[in-house]
């Protein structure tokens, strides 16, 4: 009962400043309602746009899990503050080896081939960021996801920034079972193209914020007493919720002027603020593309 | 009543996995304790340790407003997600250049002049981060504080990280009165040399995290509702409680064989783990210098 009333309010967080500045509808795409992931804790709901087109084995994963109801009632068992959210059953990663495994989850959920990274799709759009990028060969936006790019290699590979979601995994490689983690804190740029990552927070990132942290000192973070670990109420897709439930965002289309605008905004936000030392310098992960939430069924 | 009990719970946390390795007392340097400010919101107590030498004016400004207790009942009423939260009077500054200011505020607190930057003291150590920085001519750390160095102009700032402690101001660079942020998302680099800052969180920034959002596309991130703002219970200098009630923090001292170690551990954390494309580039931002709680009076 109080699911349509959480998600009104997640629907009327306006995401970023700069979308009220474009209000063509032909600047914006919806995202699809079979990537639209919603992740409900007792905090609000938190929107995440899947993209399998990065990692297309780990979005088939997870949105079997999530139609499973494989994450209801399962815990954010693993929060540090300033780096990431882990959520799941607390098992199968790195973080948690000591911790007893189901084997039931085992034979359900196998271990996945990792897909750090994927073939540049020929003719693919990619809007340059335009600035210098310190870990990555070329870095920019992909759909809205922010990309690094390898341009010998022609590969690709979405950027670990706030609000990137990943699959955590054990020391092997090839060891993603169930376990995720949504990254909430600065950019922990090591872990690009050493994990799988398939989507971002497209609105509700507030909510995450609020989680109970472990202590990064003891057990790698994770949160010894389980009473404290927060509760994950339900994670779905937008398309398996009745239409008249079922929140829309749109991400701002590349190649618009409206993104023109704001790339030139977050290059220079308020020159009569910033009076000294203007860089114009972008962070790929300080210019999350703007997101905004529709009418429902939008 | 509640304090000393709350404090409690700060002083139990442990900030950095690598503090525990290193367990000598000469690798680490206690806070004094006339420059430990505790901000305490019902969420419990933020630690920020001020740094006179990178802005003596606004540093004796801070003490005075805090010793006049004027902060006590204030909120912080302007919360961005991913950027800054911003406490005080609510007047004063370019996002509140809209809200009555109070004529007995502006007299007390006169504008202060900026210090954006400072003259680089003759003989004083700095640990180069030895990675390359987007934004300023050299990085480094300076009494565990990221820095940011132009050898050229001979000068040096404290760089706008999550947990750097700074002065908001209206659009003028000399109208810093009252009003403080403390940076809670991917580091902002381009307020580095724009705002003062002069002090950096270390402990308890993930109850900053829980404070309560504003929208930034309305007012500036400002929170309409007065009532939804949260209160800035106290902020006390550690050196005005009696010694048995003080809080006491150590920070890691550079130029130690625990420091090197400490930045060896984070250019490469977990070999085994990160298999691939290692780039041992190191993110001041994302390197905050080892601080821990010691026993009360330490």
């Amino acid at each position: 009962m109080n699911r349509p009333m959480l998600w009104g309010v997640a629907a009327a967080l306006l995401v970023s400043a700069a979308a009220g500045a474009a209000d063509d509808a032909a600047d914006w795409r919806t995202v699809d309602p079979d990537n639209l992931m919603l992740i409900q804790t007792k905090y609000g709901t938190t929107a995440v746009e899947l993209a399998p087109q990065f990692a297309p084995k780990h979005v088939e994963r997870m949105k079997a899990l999530i139609r499973a109801h494989f994450y209801d009632g399962l815990t954010f068992y693993r929060v540090i503050d300033g780096f990431v959210a882990q959520g799941g059953a607390g098992e199968d990663t790195a973080a948690t080896a000591n911790k007893p495994k189901n084997p039931e989850n085992e034979k359900a959920w196998p271990k996945l081939k990792a897909e750090f990274e994927v073939p540049i799709p020929k003719g693919q759009a990619f809007a340059a960021l335009g600035s210098p990028d310190l870990f990555a060969p070329r870095a920019g936006h992909v759909d809205g996801f922010p990309v690094g790019r390898d341009p010998k290699a022609r590969t690709e590979w979405i950027i670990q920034c706030p609000g990137t979601f990943a699959y955590a995994r054990d020391t092997d490689p090839d060891t993603a079972t169930t376990e995720f983690y949504i990254v909430i804190g600065q950019a922990p740029r090591r872990l690009d193209r050493n994990l799988t990552a398939f989507g971002r927070v497209v609105s509700g990132q507030q909510y995450l914020q609020k989680l109970e942290r472990g202590d990064p000192a003891v057990d790698s973070g994770v949160i010894a007493d389980k009473s404290k670990q927060d509760v994950i109420t339900s994670i779905r897709l937008a398309s398996d919720l009745p239409a008249d439930q079922r929140p829309s965002f749109q991400v701002m289309r590349m190649g618009t002027k409206a993104f023109a605008a704001w790339k030139a905004n977050r290059r220079n936000p308020a020159p009569d603020f910033y009076k000294r030392h203007p860089t114009h310098i972008l962070d790929i992960c300080l210019s999350p593309v703007p997101s905004r939430s529709t009418p429902s069924g939008g």
